[in-house]
């Protein structure tokens, strides 16, 4: 590292306002030093976003910023860890201040809601992609894990599903464009991390995930690990408007990039839920629920009933 | 994640062994669940290393997989912490399972060797690189920083420093090969992260540095924190015979790759570093001594001076 890496660091320092006390040390030695407070586990996730795949390489870097640490924040709140501290590996195909600027106004601006600070990283000359790590803290035994549901549970997710997906495919043309993109885009561009929500179901829920990847494939994943499966009623999913008429509920299952979160709970929480959803202010639906026998049926208020869907993956063409 | 995804992190996480104690829950949710003993701080450092860059994609997939490992250990050895967790994000071209195989196979036998867990990360599609986070241990106030030195203490490195710079260049037809580019090429290849001396360092060492991207840069950044300088004695420099006829010294203070360790002592502690030499069976060679006046003065046996040389720059064209 010398002189102009050292200036796009000292940039990246000098966007950053937050200051946690439990951080001893941060960017700028060898390793950072971190406290995590006593009867706290730490929770960390690692992500990587790469240019052309995970974003438009012409997005507007502070986007860009806001979604990688929106995105690794929303793993966070899946477990019901509250954040504390990220670390950045940014591989930057030149060192491109006014880009970095806009990428780290982006970032900062989220990192203050949650009081998240930028701990360390790695700056390096590359194709664009950003790896991001999230730590956070949650009491001991108390973190939502995927693995927790049993048949009987509700099925509910935040908020609404698929806006993105069919703001993708409207923009990639798969889909004809409407009135609603504009909005729609937002929750591609812009989406929130549920942390709030992931806290408050410590001790409620008894599964969750991030949808990251399409409901049927991240539900599935509290299938495969709870050892269950789920029925989902197709005409309780939480749908914006625009599904009426640019597509349908198969779009909004399998495509990614919702960020919400897909949570199950006994049913004698179904009243907690509700009291939730009016102080957080957010839509929690209950969508269905989770059965003994393996595998997702999506079933239509005509009775018609589809299975086997697959969500996003990351390498479509096979591995053998 | 699906399928093809879902068998590449399944061999990944079969070709681990080490299972820690402190970790709750490792690959295979949200997030990972992790301990750090009371006592502790946690130390962090996040690395990318990008193909082409930082290794050539012809090389063994079994030297990268030690390499990325080796890099990342470097730096909690330069602040003295004990290793403990990994976490990875791999990009990758193509799912390729016998270049991922052996990839973990180089990466797993470094890691069982310093008892380090692979506990999360994420696989992506794009072009080759991967992102490391290494976290460990040290006791609370005891990690060793960059800016501790003061005038007057003496300046040690590791091992020998030069090989994996020499080696670069003489693969990159800079140098002309000699017949110990074999032996050279293995300090390029395979670094072995200094764990063991690292915390043997702790409340002895007065600063310490890995050597990445070269003694010019490195010591240099522990004379920027430290607020001081330092004045090198280049005939000291434990350098390869191959230096000799090969290349002169200046190579080895700019060259990167070495991932020895650079530190400073109080001259008291000099009859310590000896012993700690004997017993790790590791040459540790006072190189100079630090001064007031900031700068690095690299001094030859025929008393002329060198100064201004720097290392390695990730962005060497320059960022403004």
């Amino acid at each position: 590292m010398s002189s102009s890496e050292f200036d796009l660091i000292n940039s990246i320092v000098r966007s950053q306002s937050v200051r946690r006390d439990d951080v001893t040390l941060g960017i700028g030695d060898d390793c950072a030093l971190l406290n995590v407070p006593t009867g706290m586990e730490l929770a960390i996730s690692l992500d990587t976003l790469v240019s052309g795949r995970h974003f438009s390489p012409d997005a507007a870097p502070e986007l860009i910023g806001h979604k990688v640490l929106a995105v690794n924040l929303s793993d966070l709140a899946a477990m019901g860890a509250e954040p504390a501290w990220v670390t950045m590996g940014l591989t930057l195909p030149d060192p491109d201040e006014v880009w970095l600027a806009g990428f780290m106004r982006g970032f900062s601006a989220l990192a203050s809601i949650h009081g998240v600070q930028l701990v360390g990283g790695d700056t390096t000359s590359g194709p664009l992609s950003i790896s991001l790590q999230a730590h956070g803290f949650v009491p001991v035994g108390k973190a939502i894990r995927r693995g927790g549901a049993t048949p009987g549970d509700l099925v509910y997710v935040s908020h609404k599903i698929g806006d993105a997906g069919l703001a993708l495919a409207m923009l990639q043309g798969r889909v004809a464009p409407t009135v609603e993109l504009h909005m729609l885009r937002q929750s591609l561009e812009s989406p929130q991390p549920r942390i709030e929500l992931g806290i408050a179901l410590r001790g409620v829920a008894t599964a969750a995930i991030d949808l990251s990847d399409g409901l049927a494939s991240d539900l599935g994943h509290i299938c495969e690990q709870s050892q269950c499966g789920a029925e989902i009623e197709t005409h309780r999913l939480p749908l914006s408007a625009a599904f009426d008429t640019a597509s349908d509920w198969r779009l909004a299952v399998t495509a990614g990039d919702d960020y919400e979160l897909c949570f199950t709970i006994d049913p004698s929480q179904q009243e907690n839920i509700a009291q939730l959803s009016h102080e957080l202010d957010l839509r929690l639906t209950c969508i269905g629920k989770m059965r003994q026998q393996p595998g997702i049926d999506f079933i239509s208020a005509d009775g018609s009933c589809v299975s086997g869907l697959r969500g996003y993956d990351h390498f479509p063409e096979g591995g053998r």
